[in-house]
């Protein structure tokens, strides 16, 4: 194989060492299957003291221009992460001809136009697999394997660190603290878990994958995002019995009302595919309307998997430079669709309540979910805590609207000392044919 | 959109007829994702005079001359299943310079490599997603979005009758007989099930799968193939007692022994994301040296799951077609590897078997097996059948061959009146980081 393609990397953190890794070690693998040999010439750093791994034959430079003004090297791989200078770095570099492979879901979700617009007008790819789910390929079936449906749901388990903290809850009964503690010292969860925790990295891929899915761009703020810093050891016990398990889910769907985007805890079906979803592990789940439900599965983080991700992307640009084409991955969001705001979705809800232990709390409290045109599907009296009783009730399908009015007329009601937690319940709609 | 793509159907039975109604109910979602229209021009059938739906514009032929000598159509579907005269029309429309979609898993499986050479002698493309699994993607993942790694192991539930059967035997504890009538009552199963339940269906899969997954030519008769007619109410009992669920797998593995290709009924852990894979759906699990654990979930049948993956591949060509582009997804076996044969295979073993009710015996039996190099991880007294005593060993991992030189020697031991069954355990094996 004497044709070599020359690749330019920015950032050599834990993905970029994965990359250089995965080039290095699988070559005799991935060389055929471009038909030319992929060859990391330049690797952009910060510090040029470091020691580095896989990267014998790889200069090491502080100089972005190294980079941009070599006409040889075809493809940049981003894995600097963060908005900038990200951004401008993969701009300049389509500007100059390269294509872009990327891991950078905030870039991604945030300028996913920008770079589209560059990208077409360079003539270029930009690629960015390995921003939604790490190693689950999931871009590649939205925008080329699924193309024959109309996408109406797409539901995910994004969020590794969550996911993982969430197992564990449900598992060894921890408490959230333990559970957090447990993921920081594994590595799971960062120092400062607000992005994880308050569901924001979900919020990114959600933009991302609703924008792919629904041919529409999705920006971060249509997103609705809630975390799961207040689901309790009670709530997943509780949730359990009724045959539950707590996920946090990046939720995507589609209908006569709108786009409806959001990202927060829910309480799904023991037998849906997704609640078998354990520990650091990611899955999306795909429904269109002549495939039905499908489901892809992997690790969404990590050194390694995320290296998988964006070497597929490097082979699939570098197939089309053997041959000679270029620009072949477009934007796909040519349509201009409606939103549906969060108030006008509807769900089913479990609601946790702490009332007064006496005769007739429980026909107030239906009463007043009554009044706001909440129905419900059980009312069950569960431990008492202290004086009080706790209940969990769980709601028909209602209007999102309508939970919060239940919510302000029950915080009035004297026999209510605290409403604990309101949780939205993902039902397993039956699909249709 | 003045762009139109011709598109020739060959067959119009319960896929074609979803091909055409899907082309034609998503053609708004569909159009703008080719950048052109894509028209079915021509239907080949054999019975002219039948009513179809969905084909208003449509002029049916009997005649596969009307389709390729008709310059206009650029991709070619064919839907006719079996061997001939699939193949010599899918050659001879290739000749003509039209692109291929089939779902003819028994030509790809057989022809493979005549339709790869011709595809690329021509300069067009052969594809061919709904051949394994129907509506999942799993082609364009192993060929495109999984390229970066070495794949070791791809193990599938790939055929839905039999997962039917399997899942219904277990749930409902019903017997093998009653759950094929339910199935064919159902119409998961044919009159005649023996391609479904003998695992001949699931072996063409696996020698396709395999093919691409190890970038080696994996022929029909390298897969060695056992079906689930020997599967009895008893052994899903005591396999769910153990930990197992009961499935007919799809094994395509590779290590230093070469390439070990197989289907048969397993114990699988019930942890492994395969064993929650139920009814008629089919899964997919590939390991990878980079990605680690993946897997592909969704409907591997049926008119409109099958018809999700034609279409896909149709608007794959024709996003290529639009830009003028050819001949893009090529062959991918250039290996020439050594195939593992079974009888060097490992795996732990489940037997059961049916000994005289007297003491000594389950000594004897550990003795027999451990004669063989046969080492036990346990054995279990289960109920009394008639004077007999009903034996269930569970082996360590041990080579194939070893297993039927114990069954041999078993065979012989008078306190031996039956050996029950002898099936597979598919143990979890540490995937390597």
């Amino acid at each position: 194989m004497n044709n070599i393609i020359k690749v330019g990397l920015l950032g050599c953190g834990t993905v970029g060492t994965g990359v250089l890794k995965v080039l290095s070690q699988n070559m005799d693998e991935i060389t055929p299957r471009v038909g030319a040999k992929l060859v990391v010439s330049h690797v952009l750093v910060r510090n040029l003291d470091k020691k580095r791994e896989y990267a014998d034959a790889v200069k090491f430079t502080d100089n972005i221009n190294d980079i941009l003004e070599d006409p040889e090297i075809k493809i940049v791989i981003e894995l600097l992460g963060g908005l900038h200078p990200a951004r401008e770095y993969m701009i300049q570099a389509m500007q100059a001809g390269k294509n872009i492979v990327t891991a950078n879901k905030d870039v991604v979700a945030q300028f996913g136009k920008d770079m589209f617009d560059t990208a077409e007008a360079n003539n270029v790819d930009f690629m960015f697999e390995a921003s939604v789910a790490g190693g689950i390929p999931i871009i590649t079936p939205l925008k080329q394997c699924l193309t024959a449906n109309k996408i109406t749901e797409v539901i995910g388990i994004v969020n590794g660190t969550t996911n993982y903290m969430l197992t564990k809850m449900s598992e060894e009964n921890a408490s959230y603290d333990a559970v957090l503690k447990d993921a920081q010292e594994k590595g799971y969860a960062e120092a400062d878990p607000t992005a994880d925790v308050e569901g924001l990295d979900a919020a990114r891929k959600t933009a991302i994958l609703a924008s792919i899915a629904f041919n529409n761009r999705v920006s971060l703020n249509k997103v609705s995002t809630e975390g799961i810093t207040h689901i309790t050891p009670q709530d997943i016990a509780y949730a359990k019995e009724l045959g539950y398990t707590i996920k946090l889910l990046s939720i995507a769907r589609e209908d006569e009302k709108g786009i409806d985007v959001r990202v927060h805890p829910a309480l799904l079906p023991q037998n849906h595919p997704l609640a078998f979803v354990r520990n650091e592990f990611n899955a999306i789940f795909v429904r269109g309307n002549v495939v039905g439900d499908t489901m892809f599965y992997g690790k969404g983080a990590g050194q390694l998997p995320t290296a998988s991700a964006v070497v597929a992307d490097v082979i699939d640009v570098a197939r089309d430079i053997v041959k000679n084409r270029y620009g072949r991955i477009r934007c796909t969001c040519y349509e201009h669709k409606k939103f549906c705001p969060i108030e006008k979705t509807t769900s089913s809800y479990y609601v946790r309540l702490l009332v007064d232990d006496q005769p007739g709390v429980l026909g107030a409290i239906a009463m007043a979910f009554g009044e706001t045109g909440v129905s419900l599907s059980s009312v069950i009296q569960k431990r008492k805590v202290n004086k009080a009783a706790e209940i969990v009730a769980i709601t028909h399908k209602v209007e999102e609207a309508k939970i919060r009015k239940a919510e302000e007329l029950l915080n009035k009601l004297p026999a209510v000392d605290k409403i604990c937690n309101v949780i939205r319940v993902q039902d397993t709609d039956e699909q249709e044919g």
